[in-house]
């Protein structure tokens, strides 16, 4: 009998290599399957690649959500970012950004994005929040040089928009006890209280534009699946106070440089993450010498046997977020496999490919520093 | 041996015949000796009867505030008041705000004034925000018909003000664990976050001006004793911040009519309080009803054995409040005693008194409704 192998998913670390499966029976989430798919093909005309290709994987309530848009309910979208210097923006925190914006074209949803400037120094005892007001700044760059609409997005920041937040968290927070976050998060009662209450502002963009607007407004939730915790707890009290449980779309993480398994950790080293303000030379030095190899040992070896693309780590780019189209992307699979592709090559390809997008990138980066103050909510 | 009497003082429970010295003992607060009122006689010119009569009758760093005030760094005044429509106005609540209106002429000090609109909300099952809403703008009349000069005095709301307040109430947070909530407030488990959490939102106004205006200002808060708890956690919090710990003053608690001992509680029968917008009938039925007597059982025998003042509650409220002329009180208080005085004539002094005052009282209370928003601080 094999041995499980050990994982640890929670908001607050990532540990091992995750057992997507094992998950989805842990997390009590829902499978993606073709089925779903089709029907949200039926209104997007095509899937972006994260969708087809299983990056996201999982999933909350989605059918509930195609039918509320079916019947002329449209929805909008959630997602947040907890900026802090020690965690710059890499190329997995970009996934669930993407397919938002994908979203908000497909469906003209309006996007909400929270910035709780308050979450990691909370939660970390060295980070200022001078330090994630300044991060928070650098990741709204990041997000806007994603082609997000202005006219359809919101930031909106824990702190700068607490006079909106602070009372509807509250009215989340009188339903949630310390034993549910205790036993959801693993807390102990050495926990800071500001830590405590947190999950409770981390709900409140899910139903914001609801209380604005004055009417129930469906809500969609793209995010990594270690984010889940945080709304198990509030699709239960949101219920309660009267709005939709949002619906959530879980993506599966981006593997470290080093190695398949774990989360990319923007904390941890340098190597293990290219950072969205890399230089090509960067992302040239970073894949050559760190990105895991399913390549054999040496030319002839690999020649002979082929290579492994289903650890490789520079395929798993390819395929998780750089080579949108299938036919190329079969064609590497299959020359990787026979030995046709050496790992020298097939990092040459994915490196290009980070260029390219990290060139464009890192100019819409730049041209998002006079385009802050019209994606920040007005107060 | 005589058995101690049990009672039991929290900021949510006040039970039993509170024995003061022992409380000063338990919370580690400070008696305000004849040296102390002399000190601050130098600078007021006279005593309030408040603290002439040992109304207030604890502190904590009250000389170290003298000191700051005689090198010429002023102090501001702040105290609160968390309004559910359960827990009306009632003469007792008036204490520290007398003391504060007092204090800010004799020392031209800024008030600083806080609602927290969400603590009842957050710590009763069956109070609403829109409850705490309501009640806030009734006793914010009381406040405003007690005198203070509104350009030198500032209303603030938790939740409107939460911009302002919560990131200062997470620097709060941070340094406060659940353990420190538990053993302070006797919290369980089944606590909800909110209300863990909301001891972070009571510290912020004794150091927001000094966010404001960017310096230290030393701050004193005029309290009753029941709310000392959240003081003596934000005190070993707000060095740690970088500011001063406010100094405090504590009040014992008017006694119910019914009988000395425990506080005058809003929410319990209406006969047990005076209340702020109580009618001149009310005030005579209640006083002549339900205030408990320190006389005898008949006249005969009170003319023979004389009253007994020390546990006659309108003979207290007389010294608590209303009889600021100590000559007068002391002939009211002979003459009760040698039975000279019957309990319905004492009876009589006090309603005449609390009429007079509630009816000057009442009008300022009407005029305040056009003064609210001058009051509230500009957010």
């Amino acid at each position: 009998m094999k041995k499980e192998k050990e994982f640890k998913v929670t908001p607050y670390e990532v540990e091992g290599e995750v057992d997507y499966s094992k998950l989805i029976k842990e997390f009590g989430v829902s499978h993606i399957d073709e089925k779903l798919l089709n029907r949200i093909k039926k209104h997007t005309g095509d899937l972006h690649l994260f969708l087809r290709r299983g990056v996201f994987f999982a999933h909350r309530d989605m059918n509930w959500l195609l039918d509320e848009y079916e019947k002329g309910n449209k929805f909008f979208l959630y997602t947040g970012r907890a900026s802090s210097k020690k965690s710059k923006v890499h190329l997995g925190h970009l996934i669930p950004w993407i397919l938002c914006k994908w979203l908000q074209d497909k469906f003209d949803a309006e996007m909400w994005f929270q910035f709780p400037d308050e979450e990691k120094f909370l939660y970390k005892q060295d980070v200022t929040l001078k330090d994630t007001a300044e991060a928070t700044y650098e990741d709204m760059l990041d997000i806007i040089a994603l082609g997000f609409k202005p006219e359809k997005t919101h930031f909106i920041i824990d702190t700068k928009h607490a006079g909106l937040m602070y009372k509807e968290a509250c009215k989340v927070a009188k339903k949630i006890t310390f034993s549910m976050v205790k036993s959801s998060f693993g807390f102990t009662e050495s926990q800071n209280i500001g830590s405590i209450f947190y999950t409770s502002m981390q709900a409140v963009p899910a139903f914001l534009p609801s209380v604005l607007k004055g009417k129930n407004i469906p809500c969609l939730i793209p995010l990594g699946i270690d984010q889940d915790p945080h709304f198990r707890i509030s699709r239960d009290v949101m219920p309660k106070l009267g709005y939709y449980k949002p619906a959530i779309l879980h993506n599966v993480f981006l593997p470290p440089l080093t190695g398949i398994g774990g989360k990319m950790a923007a904390s941890s080293a340098e190597e293990n993450a290219i950072y969205t303000t890399d230089s090509p030379e960067q992302v040239s030095r970073k894949i050559n010498k760190y990105a895991f190899s399913g390549g054999q040992a040496t030319i002839k070896e690999h020649r002979k046997k082929g290579g492994n693309p289903g650890i490789d780590v520079s395929f798993q780019y390819l395929k998780m977020f750089f080579e949108p189209d299938d036919r190329k992307l079969e064609k590497i699979e299959k020359d990787y496999k026979s030995g046709k592709l050496l790992t020298g090559e097939l990092k040459q390809i994915l490196i290009n490919k980070i260029n390219k997008f990290l060139q464009e990138h890192q100019k819409a980066r730049e041209k998002a520093k006079n385009q802050v103050d019209k994606f920040i909510l007005k107060n």
